[in-house]
């Protein structure tokens, strides 16, 4: 099993915005939504055993986290509009703590980055890894079998956020030289475990 | 330099698809879009000096090729709806086999894919790649300074094409032990090249 957590710092947590203007009225859900194309999908079928939880902080009522479970997925595309029309979807619902399905192996919560985060290290066990352009280089660090890997958007984690997940015991890896794009460094890792060969 | 070059098998070729259905009207042009994002973006800005050229085969009218040089780039996002729309606006044009400059940075002509490549290696000096799942592994080949890397879509480059390619001198490559996004192959080899320090 592999996850991954996506802060979006803008994109925003009503479903009236515009499926047409993703990147204005969305708060850049069109880069939301190509992290999950990139976490889940492989030509021409889903991935098996993938999360992704997208916590989105824009306004109006920050946060909300929609998780996509690769291996129950149905009836989804990986463009673009067809990831947000989910997302859409998933905050029609009246947002609580508790996760709520939206459909098969979509689930929306108010939860925040952190109390995810430590929810997933202590009740789902997994090895917390921070994607940060000063980490230490991918491909030297070894990745536990149950990883997740925290990033953040085109603004970049708060700094509060970020040291919080590091005294989590989070590592802090890198994937290149450059500053990526959010849907690059999950391609990019992903690929980093196929050649593992890690599910 | 570096250039990758598309074979988009179902891509239309009219400008008469809808921005709201791209898998479908456009014939899988959001995989088009996508590919265009991983091979000119970083995070909050464009790459300098590399090329993208997405031939596009769909009906009615097939081969298109637009090309898209991040140098010369203005006012594009990296979402797939806006780079489908300057596709849409490139497909308006009357498209002959000469290259027609449809705004800064983004040209449409009538080339199909092999003379498209031929020229990239003969006339620009490209060195040929081509992304293949039976490739050897890219982490172990000598890349050169001005590579052109060939793909195809969800479908695959047909086999004449393919054989064609490789008789040019083109070296078949792979990015890892899965069937990849196009997108994905792209964020991957330029991650790559990236690491190499190459430009």
């Amino acid at each position: 099993m592999r996850a991954f957590v996506l802060f979006a710092s803008k994109a925003v947590t009503t479903h009236e915005f515009h499926l047409n203007d993703l990147p204005g009225s969305g708060g850049r859900m069109d880069l939301v939504a190509r992290c999950v194309t990139q976490a889940i999908w492989l030509s021409n079928e889903i991935r098996k055993d993938v999360a992704v939880y997208c916590t989105l902080n824009g306004p109006p009522s920050p946060p909300k986290t929609v998780g996509f479970f690769s291996d129950k997925l149905k009836r989804v595309s990986p463009d673009e509009r067809s990831i947000a029309s989910w997302i859409k979807k998933a905050l029609e619902n009246r947002v609580e703590k508790e996760w709520k399905k939206v459909q098969e192996g979509i689930f929306v919560s108010g939860t925040d980055l952190i109390s995810l985060v430590r929810e997933l290290k202590n009740a789902c066990n997994f090895e917390l890894y921070l994607l940060h352009p000063r980490g230490e280089d991918i491909r030297k660090v070894t990745i536990s079998s149950n990883p997740c890997f925290i990033l953040g958007d085109h603004i970049g984690l708060p700094q509060e956020i970020e040291e919080e997940i590091e005294r989590m015991g989070a590592r802090k890896i890198s994937i290149g030289p450059k500053e990526y794009l959010a849907s690059t460094c999950i391609a990019v890792v992903n690929n980093e475990l196929d050649r593992r060969g890690m599910e």
